[in-house]
């Protein structure tokens, strides 16, 4: 794997390497699931979606509002009228069964490149928030320098498999010029895999030039190096900007993530399957797509599902039904053998609270134990979105570390000694002087350092910090402790030569 | 079954039973969890485990601290040294089999009674607190008039199906006389299931006695109409408090939570899967006890689980290691065709803050899944139970109502009113007006009123309060509107008298 970085890259060489490597952080690789995954409903009701699903689009049929996508569809032989799409089930399921499996996405360090698919899962901070709560409590917009924070924090935590890309607006850059820095912040505060800007074709195709400045103007032609999300417009639209992204990115053979963004209730019927059947149905429709723009080209099936308050119209986080509705797709993405998104931590809650936390580990149980391969949406969170929380994303990164080990499995393999300590303990003895405890002590239990089990004494002679404010210290302490995995020089020059191009080519506004 | 209630009761008659049934509470029935198990390990695996834990027995044995118990084990013909009880595999099975796989636990309010074991799942509050954390999120000695208002308030949750006994510790009543005003405040303020003392066979006995003013003397002899709790003590010792509890409950047909109190890494070894091999034992040998004293009464095979953070030596909550170990207790609960006990909200965290969150919704999410029979300490639980804390209480129980939701499983039932839906509505449209929304929207999705979902500009201009801070709130609003489903006057008059009785002939102090 080293060996194919090194190859791909555009210059640099042995020193630049070596510095890479010489990064004080411990990163986790793909995690590989070892636990069975929980199917809450039989194969047969599963069936029964999934079917609903087809006859949604042979029906009713997708909408895609592209000229160029129609004449795609067209091409390919689909009923197509106007910008409506009908699929018929037999040629849907053959497009959909060219995508793999299982496919790699290539790091800039290729220690940190992940797996997707299969029994592989990775974990990759939250997305497009336009509002920070900082490391003082405090919610305002997001800028640059938050942006630059949070993907060195994405880069020291363990258990980050990604840097995301947005992971807060930087609302102080002009937005025809954000995407440039983005991608920029991203591919210099970290070496894990990134990804793609998508609000529009030219955006999305400034980010690949990035890639090829990074990983060589060739590599990235066909190997993946980001992943893209598209969001289908519940109910069944796909529209122009999503279109054109899914176009620039399909093409490159770089992986898209293909999610109905449902709020359910809303944009789906107020039925937790009703809602599967539909979105189901509309991100197959995407993956179908995209199969048609590049045969064989790596593709995450996905959905970002949350029920709506059906009085006041918001969404909510951690409820039961978003959680049950993950174990259907998961259930739906293993049937079509796709790799699958899912997202975990994400909560309505606006602070690092009791609700945060109780929401976050409700979703992300069901996404774990649903077997998800790539669980977006795990550091940061807040406000259905509106914000990333400092506290929050290193309370959330903490717990990852936890959901890892769980996802890992039980091990068997001390079990002999464990049983001997207990016959050379024997009744009402303690096991902390055995030797299978001091062998075993520093591995056998998760201690998240975040949370407290101190004595209430011990605790309060510590301040008597509540989680958010250890959250928020702890988010200041890493970033002070940060160290930069250098790109080699002639990429950075290289980044910010084409950024200074692009700069001056584009506009400071929108109109 | 309000037949059966009104013809055990000593006195009372119409006009008392209608006073109950006007109470204005909404109460959920036992649970029947319509989601299957998930089993983190394969079943040969599981009777590994099985296996190792009767070897523990036939080779290291149990102690049991009691001349009576042990007397009763060697009637049985069991090899037995001293206090230590060496369990032949087959003789323990015997005995095991002997327990009901499943039974009622009769309330003094005939709807409120329970079933455990099976399909069927039950919520319990917590236990045991010295403290609480107030209504003004000051953490202080419990009182009676504390414990009296968690009766209240588990009262009113409608997914609380017990209301415990000493979810917190009157500190203000003498120790000899606790137990008396503990279960006259469990009787009194609530008409669910309760739970009996066990701190000494006396008061096991006077807890017997004053049930019998409530169901009447005879049909306590044989009906459930509590539950009591005995730990074994890890590893592998009874003792002679917890056994003569055994005794008069079993003997009684009332059923005991055979759990061990496990520290694991402390008083197991620092492995989970060695941890439950021990405590599995341990359980097991308990459960085997009470089949001698009375064979068939109900039990409830058990655990308490908690890793210890090996570096100070406190227990944690929440963990990744704590949520495993459920999944192998279920798995052999179900192998033995017990009723299992485990508990849900239990945390290490001091306030009901994200640390709380996390932690509660960890554990609770795998005593779901693993098919828990009677999920305790669900509601109130802080600082490792040091603690019962208002917010945290209330906030528990509108999780509940999630939990049980979610354990109710995925209703099919108008899926084809959803699909039409769809048609009716295609693609870019809403589905607000639909007649399947106007039809569904209330039941739908579960939608928990303590959390904020609200914009964040709404959220600040109502306070922009913090999920404690809301649950305090309402936790006093629950208490201005709680009403007593009054207990009818002879009965209360009896229980009255009795501990006016009983304090004339208890000391004030224990020594």
């Amino acid at each position: 794997m080293d060996q194919n970085i090194a190859t791909h890259r555009r210059s640099g060489g042995r020193a630049g390497r070596k510095a890479l490597r010489a990064a004080p952080i411990t990163s986790f690789p793909t995690l590989v699931r070892k636990i069975p995954v929980y199917q809450m409903i039989p194969d047969e009701a599963v069936d029964l979606i999934h079917n609903e699903s087809l006859n949604i689009l042979e029906d009713v049929g997708c909408e895609f509002r592209d000229r160029e996508a129609i004449a795609i569809w067209k091409g390919a032989g689909a009923d197509v009228a106007g910008t409506r799409v009908r699929i018929d089930r037999a040629f849907l399921m053959q497009l959909v069964s060219k995508a793999p499996s299982e496919f790699t996405i290539n790091a800039r360090n290729a220690d940190r490149s992940v797996q997707v698919g299969g029994r592989n899962t990775i974990f990759v901070p939250m997305y497009g928030a336009p509002y920070v709560r900082d490391l003082d409590n405090n919610r305002r917009y997001a800028s640059l320098a938050d942006l630059n924070n949070f993907h060195k924090l994405a880069y020291m935590a363990p258990a980050l498999h990604s840097s995301s890309s947005i992971i807060c607006e930087p609302m102080d850059v002009p937005v025809p010029k954000r995407h440039l820095h983005i991608t920029h912040s991203a591919l210099k505060h970290s070496d894990k895999p990134f990804m793609g800007a998508v609000t529009s074709k030219e955006r999305a195709e400034d980010t690949m030039k990035m890639a090829g400045i990074v990983f060589g103007e060739n590599y990235v032609k066909d190997n993946s190096v980001l992943v893209a999300i598209t969001n289908c417009n519940s109910p069944l639209v796909w529209d122009a900007t999503m279109l054109d992204a899914m176009k620039v990115y399909a093409r490159h053979n770089q992986p898209l993530i293909l999610a109905p963004f449902a709020l359910c209730g809303a944009s789906t019927s107020a039925s937790a399957v009703g809602a599967v059947a539909q979105v189901n149905a509309e991100a197959l429709a995407g993956v179908a797509f995209t199969q048609l723009v590049r045969p064989g080209s790596p593709q995450i099936y996905g959905q970002f599902m949350v029920t709506v308050d059906m009085k006041t119209g918001a969404p909510m986080g951690g409820t039961p039904e978003a959680a049950q509705m993950m174990y259907l797709m998961g259930a739906l993405a293993r049937k079509y053998r796709l790799p699958w998104r899912t997202s975990g931590f994400h909560v309505g809650s606006k602070l690092n609270d009791a609700q945060a936390g109780y929401e976050a580990n409700m979703l992300m149980h069901a996404a774990i134990l649903a077997g998800a391969n790539y669980i977006w949406h795990v550091a940061g969170w807040l406000e259905a979105g509106m914000a990333c929380g400092y506290s929050k994303f290193v309370t959330d990164c903490e717990q990852l570390v936890g959901w890892y080990k769980y996802a890992g499995g039980l091990s068997f393999d001390d079990f002999k000694e464990a049983l001997a300590a207990i016959r050379e303990v024997g009744p009402a003895g303690h096991f902390l002087g055995t030797q299978h405890t001091l062998d075993h002590f520093e591995s056998a239990f998760f201690t998240p350092s975040l949370m407290d089990f101190n004595s209430f004494e011990q605790w309060s002679a510590e301040g008597a910090k509540d989680h958010d404010t250890r959250g928020r210290e702890k988010a200041r302490t890493m970033l002070r402790d940060y160290e930069e995995p250098k790109l080699e020089e002639g990429i950075a020059d290289g980044l910010r030569d084409f950024i200074a191009l692009r700069e001056e080519q584009l506009p400071d506004s929108v109109n």
